[in-house]
């Protein structure tokens, strides 16, 4: 329908005039990429292809160690005033986010985070075999980072509940669910608004820019949730803490640490895709 | 006037030569945007338009739902020390617009705050038709947001106040206004500051950039006024905690959150026209 | 001596080859801008100059506004674990300082202290006239400022130090005074290093991002000497609290707030030009 | 090996037409720097090579008076919720190295710590010359720096540690150890990252924006770590304080704070000299 995506297009031009905060001022051309085949045969063949990987269990294992570790301290220490206190956490998960992403983003695309890897896979943003690969690197990454916390100090690893994602008393499973699926969410969706092709054709500074709400938007999250789920809303960190702690309470709520982020992240690529860049309905016939 | 006009130009430029901090240093040409008009016939049939609406709703639910839900986690505590704390409550209001302003800014413009379209209508930067329909969704999505936190545990949300904005003890109802007045002033001055299409001319990253210090001025006012009002400077947060709160003392008090930060906008919308831009002296004859 | 010169650019320029943070990538060429000249005739006829006075009168009003309320809001709680908390304080003050330069740059180059102004006009990169302009309007806001927080509450005002800068017990005045000088060096340092025309020449988004380092160097002075004298580092900020509180012990240390911050604006002018630029070795004969 | 470093660059710019976070999007042509000789005759003949062992001087002494006064005001008071708190430390920190990397970075590359100096030396990026000279003039300013906190209250700074980094009671020495080489690989793989020659190609400003992550990465590791050692990773920083503070248990573990720092940085400089930029595969024959 050529006639449709005119209008889109019209709409966002004329718009743009006075729109107060836009990015739109100096519209370039651009072109949304074609969709990512599923399995790409040259891609096992790349060092690049193999370095993502790599880079993605360092960036997680370097995650899961100092969130896990800031944990630790807060969590041992009888008076929470004199640690960082639970701010000090989020601020851990979200600072980490923003700096490995920094780190990453040209090498990997910065996932560290297998909801992130699948939002992006289902918007066809990499290979199925890119984004299983990924995952996988990223979960033992996380384990590997948990383990060297306990390998620290294991007996109060083990007492302080190991940085372990649980439903928290007060709070049924269902508020919990809800929780980890608004709050990536609201990941994805930063992920998704700061890395949109649209707005990297018109700016190219976006890219680097981007890292920095993305890693907000997990502070924030953090902020929000710790009192429900102590905040997963990324599966591997959820599992490298489940997997070193290995306590029956935490493996009995884990299901809510895949399957919450994992919608919420299916929920943002659709929010993005459908709402956002319209894309259903501007594919030419 | 056009010599009046030279004579402001001239000021601006003589002075830019040895402007410490100024951003002048590469004046492009540019032009100040027509108002905007009051109906835009065509606006209403662009897909842009509905969008702008969806993705207003979408930031103002996700605003109220981390930010309330911090709030109700930080009020529970018995021990402030064991919560993200008052400063982890400024740091979700600030941090969520400035990840939202950043995500919505190339989408509806980014206000996710009714006193902000409001200042901007005033300025003539969108229609009243988009100004009237961005308020609704905003107002919509506020009362969503809340919702959701209270359906997460509704006995401790009325226990607790519900996020709810008052005028608090020891505090006469004038301060209250007045906190509401200046609040909404540093807020609304710092969008019309980043947002300047002089400076937008000037350099193109502004827009890019801008969303920092926003969410730095919603942090900042949290940080002086929640212990004299909660800070509303937001009527549709004011407004969606209030509905699902739904208690007399707020209902009371709940015009200081519409005329504070009303006043508050078209303050800063006339500061920014006549004194900053001096565009009532620029208007050629 | 145009050999020194050559030399001092040679070595510059042979440097930046494997230099690792350095931005001078794209040298572009660039002109030291002329010395402001101690009074400019045209100057007091351009709106320009008039605007950016009013500029300076608002940011340093909302400065003392917000900070003072903070300040206040900390103080008379008996529990400061239900407060922002005196990082919240210190985040307040530089949090401002950043929304306000970036506000005000444009416009009056974003002083906000004397201090600036005074290190900016030894620099000679504004006129006696402009300085002593600055200065007063700054002052005034500062006073109105501190003034309509005392307006809210002014017993409790009083009873909690009104946010006076004194030397705090257990410290000598020496102390004292070298702690406002260093915290005032780390400031107008930080803001000749974003400024540096050098800089601005090889990049031109340096005056967009030079905000943050300079509200991050103000917090960080405020983290440190908070608990020695409250850090004052801007004599406005000092004197309009001052006369608002109007007691005896804080007008006996007053003398304090203006010598040291202008004694280290000195040492941090005097630093950038003689060590950093090297100006007095390159001016040609 | 001409193929094989064809099949990188292949693989690379395969991969960035979807990645989603990447900066590839505008690839200019860009050359590995050759390496730094181990001497360079000319550098100690040019202004700019003392500049910068000043600059390195000035900002070390910053660093340490800043971030040793406020761990000094939160350790001497019985009660941390009344002071800036652990958190406010690591913003200290954190916060200092992003402001004097922002000023420092185009005088002497911005390193204010031996680890990094010796990170960016095994990867050629500087002469051995430079390195020594910045090494030496980095602990003199933080022993300058410390002196001046411990001047201001003598018997305070005695007692309540000075700011020495010890491995804490509870922790084994091999624990300390590897804190202090994990975190001082978090921190110099940011600074590798953030300043890679490739990604400087390919964006000029990522040189201006490199402060922030750096700084948050040093942030970050303060959060994790300063209950295991009070947080080494630079040093400069741990022999100032060692020196100044000059107790037999700080000297007992002094060597932790320069053999964790100097492996944590090897393994960063292998890490992305070796995977992320695979140079050994890639020099042709």
């Amino acid at each position: 329908m050529e006639g449709k995506e005119e209008d889109v297009s019209l709409g966002a031009n004329k718009y743009s005039e006075r729109q107060p905060l836009g990015t739109s001022a100096q519209t370039k051309d651009y072109k949304e990429p074609p969709p990512a085949p599923l399995f790409e045969p040259g891609e096992l063949k790349s060092w690049s292809f193999w370095r993502a990987g790599i880079a993605e269990f360092v960036a997680t294992f370097l995650f899961l160690y100092i969130t896990v570790l800031t944990v630790m301290g807060v969590s041992k220490s009888p008076s929470k005033c004199s640690t960082v206190g639970i701010q000090g956490i989020a601020w851990a998960f979200g600072g980490m986010i923003f700096a490995l992403v920094y780190c990453t983003a040209g090498i990997s695309g910065g996932h560290i985070n297998p909801a992130v890897t699948f939002g992006l896979f289902l918007a066809r943003k990499l290979s199925l075999t890119r984004a299983v690969f990924y995952i996988v690197m990223q979960c033992l990454g996380a384990i590997c980072g948990a383990g060297v916390v306990k390998g620290f100090q294991p007996k109060i690893y083990q007492a302080m509940g190991g940085g372990a994602n649980v439903v928290n008393h007060g709070y049924t499973k269902g508020s919990g669910l809800g929780a980890e699926i608004i709050g990536t969410f609201v990941l994805v969706y930063t992920v998704f608004s700061a890395t949109d092709a649209k707005r990297n054709a018109r700016d190219s500074h976006v890219p680097l820019l981007a890292p920095l709400p993305i890693g907000f938007a997990v502070f924030l999250v953090h902020l929000a949730t710790i009192p429900i789920t102590g905040t997963g809303i990324n599966p591997a960190r959820s599992l490298g803490a489940a997997i070193i702690f290995n306590n029956d309470h935490a493996w009995d709520d884990h299901w809510v640490f895949w399957v919450g982020p994992f919608v919420g992240a299916a929920l943002a690529a659709l929010y993005h895709v459908v709402v956002i860049r319209a894309i259903p309905f501007k594919s030419g016939h």
